[in-house]
């Protein structure tokens, strides 16, 4: 069905097209202090495409402990308007082209229909929807200011962790008034199934650390009456799971609830087929996990520990006979339900003190203060509102739930600012989000800038007495 | 005492010292490709060298699958003087400055009596003696040929594990004759308590690859739902110890022998301060290794599996929150007794397959065919001989014995050649071998030297029917 909306969409896409690959363009590392300059400068090109589509308010927040953040305001006019948070992030996981990439990263090629860019995706694509769908909003509605009350805060370290959303958000103390949160850095179940995230998992992460002897040993002169790092992390590293994958940490699953029979049965309706995410998006042998959980519960209701990069020792051409001086690696855990991130990492590091053997000494080093898991709740009007812009955007009136494996400061915001929260991004397995060639479809942006267009007009519609 | 061979040590010192440190300014590193050429180098030098001191026959031998070694003789004169062939070798572990050295492991430095640079000790040091030895015992003895018929080889590989050893000797089929080989890369007790090595350690060594998804996945999209090639890499790792550090993996131990009574009574003689080696040379924490053996059995007596190097995933600044594509270990397993490298790689590979489980890949490479184990007699006459040469140079009568914990073709050497071995070495673990900041104190090198001229002397005295 074309709508005013799609219409309107269409005619902005070219021009926006060019804004967002050059905003690709900018290597906006969080992880990477080398890369910091280009996170200011990515905030500074946002800021002003925001301008640019109209908003009367745009400011770049650096004067805190936080990379560079884009807030911006545009009032509706009406004081009754329903009051709007768009949260998103401008920061991007580091890409080396080295790493296998068809194209350099950070040179946006199209093709095929595809964004190939490091955070094409995740999450400048998913921002980006934001521009174009509010001008077509406004341009099908034929008003001069948004249908909503709007503000957008676009973060600069959230694949760094968020270590310092709490600050950002103080530093807005007042300026966050909303009755619904909208997050856009979540996906949709596939390109053909358009639904909306009702959990995401949290994380914790960080770096442990095995010291050995203080130099590099001769493996033959002193091998077998030392004691070797790499041996040491590797089996405090496999301590950490059984037989059945479960983790062992004590206390680890202290405040994780068992999927209920109605969720299993939601997350069973999804037409989820393991063989072909297993070679396709996964990329991978077999679906292997936690013993007693399908698939999509190991993804979304589980938490986990995963080991993300590990380090020590000689690793260059040939050989080289030693006992290392140190091995390091960096885990994450991905938390679900009621987990704590704070507890979580007391009993890693009391597990990691429990299984420190003589001879090396073991350090743990977090990744700032984690970020808490979150469910929303599927009934909300926010959440009805949401199904159905998606719903007009991609044509069908069968928008599914779904629950999102990734984490985000959501559960903070959702706390700070007191509203319920909608996600609405379209991204998918197969962005290769966080991997080389990241990638979005051009056609699933221009749908989900639609729904954002959709989205203010609903919003509007539905009202903020219903809302509250 | 100071005896002819020690006036003419002592004399010569000075132009040999500079001869040595242009050599080690060689970086002939032969794990590294790029450093092939400096391996070639490297014999060249060595060769020059060699007919500068009157070898009348001097070859850069470079044409078989090995990288360059250097073949050298001088006959006694006498067809029925003793026939001897001295091994050592002029290629050096890989040294990177950024690894904590003290100096440019390519730019000798000479301070307060250390020479650093890497191959001081290992095993450039140790080979140059036999240059200056040799001029001593012809200005000592007033010869103008060597009172033995005297053979050297010097490979260029060793520190990779002489892979092509058997076709180096192929080569050199029937100019490698001798009654004695004299192995010169080992070491002494200390610096104040000279010995002779009888036994020295196998080794097979290799790299272990685990393959899983075939790109980075995102640890929120993907991870719990499929096989983390870390986890299941360190989880592989951890099974080939037990709690008490047995090795798990079956058949490994098939020809280790307990140490007899008496073995275990000549090491316990040997006046090792545990206390002195955790702190001084072994520079851990504690001396820890495997239950029911003494420091020194799990260093000579004792076969380990240790590993060297471990790699996978993100290792850069920050966190990046995947499930990488692969991970990949460097193993090494060192020898005793009759334990066969071959069979021990069998065993391996045979574990490995059983540990695999679905979802990934699990792949092991092994560097060439293995180091085999090597036992000595201790009171054979040439071990007696060395064991007054190297008391006539360290002023002393109370020689003792020790087993290696290191790896050399030794064995491969010892079938070949159809010789007994004698280990004429000053090393110590003071050297840093292996490690950053390798040196090698002069006065010990000078004191080696002395030992050769003196062997040269006590080994024709012995006389060639004695020997056989």
């Amino acid at each position: 069905m074309t709508t005013a909306e799609r219409s309107a969409v269409q005619s902005g896409t070219d021009p926006w097209l060019r804004t967002l690959c050059d905003w690709l363009a900018i290597p906006s590392v969080s992880a990477d202090p080398g890369h910091h300059g280009d996170v200011d400068a990515s905030a500074r090109f946002l800021a002003e495409a925001l301008r640019r589509t109209g908003f009367p308010t745009v400011e770049v927040l650096d004067a805190g402990p936080y990379l560079p953040a884009v807030y911006a305001h545009w009032p509706s006019g009406d004081p009754n308007a329903v009051r709007v948070v768009v949260y998103g992030h401008h920061d991007v996981q580091p890409a080396d082209a080295a790493d296998g990439w068809s194209y350099e990263p950070f040179e946006p090629h199209i093709v095929d229909g595809l964004i190939h860019a490091r955070g094409a995706s995740d999450d400048k694509g998913n921002v980006a929807m934001h521009l174009l769908g509010l001008a077509a909003h406004l341009a099908a509605t034929g008003r001069t200011s948004p249908a909503v009350d709007l503000t957008l805060l676009v973060e600069g370290e959230e694949e760094s962790g968020s270590p310092h959303i709490s600050a950002l958000l103080a530093d807005l103390d007042g300026r966050l008034s909303a009755d619904v949160v909208v997050i856009s850095d979540t996906g949709i179940f596939d390109a053909a199934t358009p639904s909306l995230v009702t959990g995401m998992r949290g994380l914790v992460s960080g770096e442990v650390r095995v010291q050995g002897p203080r130099i590099d040993l001769h493996s033959g002169s002193f091998g077998g009456a030392v004691a070797n790092p790499i041996t040491e992390l590797v089996r405090i590293l496999a301590a950490i799971h059984d037989e059945d994958r479960h983790i062992t940490i004590p206390g680890f699953y202290d405040g994780v609830d068992e999927p209920s029979e109605l969720e299993r049965d939601l997350l069973g309706a999804l037409p989820f087929d393991e063989t072909a995410w297993v070679t396709g998006p996964a990329r991978s042998r077999a679906a292997v996990g936690e013993a007693g959980y399908s698939t999509l519960e190991r993804l979304g209701m589980r938490p986990t520990a995963e080991i993300n990069g590990i380090h020590g020792g000689y690793t260059g051409p040939g050989g080289k006979t030693i006992v290392p001086t140190s091995a390091a690696a960096k885990l994450s855990f991905r938390l679900v339900g009621r987990q704590d991130p704070a507890a979580v990492m007391r009993a890693v590091d009391a597990f990691l003190v429990a299984q420190t053997r003589p001879g090396v000494e073991v350090t743990m080093t977090w990744e700032g203060s984690g970020v808490r898991p979150l469910v929303v709740p599927s009934d909300h009007p926010a959440t009805t509102a949401a199904r159905r812009a998606l719903g007009a955007a991609f044509d069908t009136d069968r928008v599914l739930i779904t629950r999102e494996g990734g984490s985000g400061p959501e559960a903070e915001l959702a706390e700070t600012i007191g509203a319920p929260l909608v996600f609405l991004g379209v991204m998918t397995d197969d962005d290769q989000i966080h991997a080389p060639d990241e990638r979005a479809p051009l056609d699933l942006l221009v749908k989900g800038a639609e729904s954002v267009a959709h989205l203010w007009r609903e919003l509007a519609a539905v009202g903020r007495n219903a809302l509250a």
